[in-house]
């Protein structure tokens, strides 16, 4: 029985912590939140003791930890989990600062714990089939790989000022799926952004609609497009055009009922947000975790992977502030 | 150069009209139409001469005819045409009575000469292209046809009561395509009906909502479903399961567009009624037909595919009213 | 806190016991089942203890039984748990024999005590949403109901002997969705079916390929087919036509992915099988059942519906025997 | 009637010819091909008469020609046929010179006679019906722009040599689609190719696979990404996101048959190339020249719109090989 303690009990950490509580083989001991609520509603769910930081870090008990505190916390947390002895799954980003992941990185190396970094969409069902069929050569040399992620609305402009920006903040995500289906390193990055949604993004110096074009060393092209906002709910989709064919994965709709009038034929909207488009990822991630720290093995995606994605989010605002591609060296 | 004339030059005649005319190796010579009117559009598009019924049977240099007369003409100008020497394409159905349906056969089968019935749907490039998959064993053998059959919106009343009713009218068509499909005779025929649609269509003792259930010998299953109105378009959707799999044909929207926004994803309504839906199956229909004239072979859908269509109606009218099952022989 | 205890804890058993556990204002405090594995199983992962029936029943500290036992138990079950003082929610059918259902039903009315009918494919999300637009007016009057449901592969010919038929074992589902959809009562049943799957279940006097056609007083028209094998997943649609337009619920792929190469666009079978295609719809049965069985009011699918369906199954029963329709009163 | 010549009876030409002799209100008069063979058919198809370009052009009873030759011949010949008061529908490009095109377009200014230049794919009803309701408003104000566009396979290597390289012969109408739908011109181009599909095609210096990024002044941003090759047919999508929603134009499949089986919903490739994808475009683009040359209004898309997809090529083509985004200024 694996033992865990999680850091963060908001939104994103209670979803952990619910996934930690539903396995067989481990068990959600303690939790900590700056929110006394938070943590209470979680500890009742999941039979975990509220506690602090500071003693699960001290807990020889607990196995792993699970980070889901601000962002700004990340690095330290990570230091010090690992140096515990402690396993650690992080959500991204490690840091908002390359040379700052670069110096925790070093620090996880050291101790030689497992660090994974929560870029949950690699386990979606649906991406992670098509990424499996499309390694496995189903449609031959990849040549095109194409992303879009569009949140159903903006965040408040006052998160945007402290988030990194949209590059580091959201196309994030996209970054590491580009790699994720690459097969290859991107070499340079372009990319574009305006502010076309709220005019408050702008103000805070942010852009709140963006693409990025970047290539390979072989000359295989990655696209990737997000807005802030979709009327029609989270726009996730990837598709990637191989020299034998296609392959695409598309958006779930909230249920499969269409209508047909003499409007024309109605689907629904696609699922609203990050929760419930990928609450099986969410599982299918820590079930990853759990197996590999269980089998001693490291876990994917890694401390790197964190640190290659924050990297090619830098470059594009560059770019973005510049106007001129940047290069980029993640080999 | 094949010579044809064409009776009749209403809204069907016109579309074949003009299909002749577009081939390169017929001309439509003649045509004649109760309306002087339609007759000269239809002369001005074509090039071909106003002339009269009587006067077409009689040219010796007319090699076929199309005759797209009412139905209740069509025994009589198959006969005479036939006689006179001439190959002939007649619109659905030959007779709304099968015995006298099976005297006109009696006599084409002694002129000799081809007649081909207008069952376009079996010329429809999706149908006729699932026909052919269907046929060389792609799912295997054979065991639930479905078709359904819906019109945008209902005819005048008045049309219905010379009708010959719903079965004899509109679902002959999809009997046809049923026996198409099927690959063996239907057995038994049970039909429900009401009037849901439009009260004066009841009031003149026929139906506008309706479903009929077939068996084969070997105990294969057809299932048929019609109703007069569609508010989304004219609804036209066939589907075969078979031992290995399903094959299905569905319907064909106005265009590719689509639109996300709150309400969900909306595609158009389905193309809106025959002239523009089987538009291509019309095409094809007449090539086969010129093609078999001219290749001395016999050309299919036969009379005698018009006849079996028309006791499956029968039957199923008689099912209707009785409420019993209709044994039928068509082999 | 709810206490519920399970009786059977084979596959559909384990499904309930889990969903159960998952809830927080619910215990699954004790199980029993004919295999001691099965029961040690579920139980460890539930924390249920494991029990007997009869210890079950005679335990005034439960206030809800389960029956996942088979079929040919379950009236006597109801009637011994109803009789205990206990709610009851029970796997269809209640009895493969409409008088037996009868009598139960007498036993339940008396005691007051609520009943509900495992009907799981009216809480799919995306049936029970249709449903709910279908009964909103989205479409207008009720016209045609038509519901496809085939299943991956048949079960083993002697499971088919005991079953009570194709009807009352696999159709029941499909009555039960064709009367939540139809808005009024059917009053005639006209069945067809064959062996064409597997010869064994001919042999066994059963069919594996059924249609039926069902009317209402007013004149809706139900089409149901089924098929006991279809390759490419767990066929289960639903459609609805009416006088403003169509409602319908199509099949779930397993994932959204889609390959385009030289073959086509080729997109997932259907989920396989019921526990993966109905997941959601027993969560929210469970739910249905405990939040009833907390306010005090009747759960629905009622012991009537499952007479209602049981009768329904009969009359095709008899129907496909004797080759004419069945006259039905359900009100 | 209006009186039409023809330069050029290849297999563009050849389908422009017969789409006039369709016409009622205008006739095909003459024709003009280096191929006795080409110019034979043709005019045999259409009852044309076999001519000289120079016979055409000083044909004073011919009120228009339709440019069909090839692409370094095009400047002169609408100089000369302007020059000689006929009215010109000339196929992209003009010259594959941004400059020569300045001085030709110089040319028709003072000659006052129209031109109309064939970016077909604005006629396909598809994505004309997309841009109507785009520029309606029904997504509101237009954000991201997305081309794909994808060739079957790739032409031979020698005539990709004097092609004038991928942006300026095949992305061009993906330029011209992009400033069609984006409402603003564009204002900065970045385009990255690499030679995946042909290494013939990079030793000619040119490339196979490629992608732009665009942006406007007010920050709306275009995707275009191009290939030599698609194994699943001609790959032609379009898709506008904007504040209330999104509008795509999809894909035509062959036929709309779909097939079920243990690998899956297999529908068909889609349409294989541009003769058959935009059939209905070639038409309503030959309608919309005869009848603003009937009008007495300017045709659309002009000279002017040439010549801007042209530098938009220019750009791409330069902004490829200095790996830097070009500014360009087409107000």
């Amino acid at each position: 029985m694996m033992r865990i303690g999680l850091l963060g009990a908001g939104r994103i950490g209670r979803i952990h912590g619910l996934n930690v509580a539903a396995r067989a083989d481990a068990r959600l001991v303690a939790l900590a939140d700056a929110s006394a609520e938070a943590a209470a509603s979680l500890a009742a769910a999941t039979g975990a003791k509220v506690s602090s930081i500071d003693a699960i870090l001290a807990d020889k008990a607990i196995d792993a930890v699970l980070i889901c505190t601000p962002t700004d916390t990340h690095a330290d947390l990570i230091e010090q989990a690992i140096s515990s002895g402690k396993a650690v799954f992080c959500e991204k980003p490690v840091d908002l600062d390359a040379a700052r992941i670069r110096r925790c990185l070093e620090v996880v190396a050291k101790a030689g714990k497992p660090l994974m970094i929560g870029f949950n969409r690699r386990f979606d069902p649906n991406f992670a089939a098509l990424r499996r069929r499309l390694h496995a050569g189903e449609v031959g040399a990849i040549e095109i790989v194409s992303v879009i992620s569009r949140d159903p609305s903006p965040p408040p402009a006052e998160y945007v000022s402290r988030s990194g920006g949209l590059f580091r903040d959201m196309m994030i995500h996209d970054f590491d799926m580009a790699r994720f289906l690459l097969g290859e390193e991107p070499v340079s990055v372009y990319a574009v952004g305006s502010s076309l949604v709220d005019p408050a993004i702008g103000k805070a110096g942010d852009v709140d609609t963006a693409a990025v074009l970047m290539t390979t060393r072989s000359g295989r092209i990655a696209q990737i497009s997000n807005s802030r906002r979709a009327t029609y709910g989270y726009d996730q989709r990837i598709e990637v055009h191989g020299a034998g064919g296609m392959l695409r994965a598309g958006n779930i709709h909230e249920t499969s009922v269409e209508a047909a009038t003499g409007n024309g034929f109605r689907a629904d909207p696609v699922q609203n947000f990050f929760l419930e488009r990928y609450a099986a990822a969410y599982r299918a991630e820590l079930d990853v975790f759990i197996e590999a720290v269980k089998g001693g093995t490291a876990p994917s995606p890694s401390g790197l992977d964190g640190l290659k994605a924050q990297i090619l989010a830098d470059a594009a605002t560059e770019s973005r502030l510049s106007g001129k591609p940047v290069a980029v060296d993640l080999e």
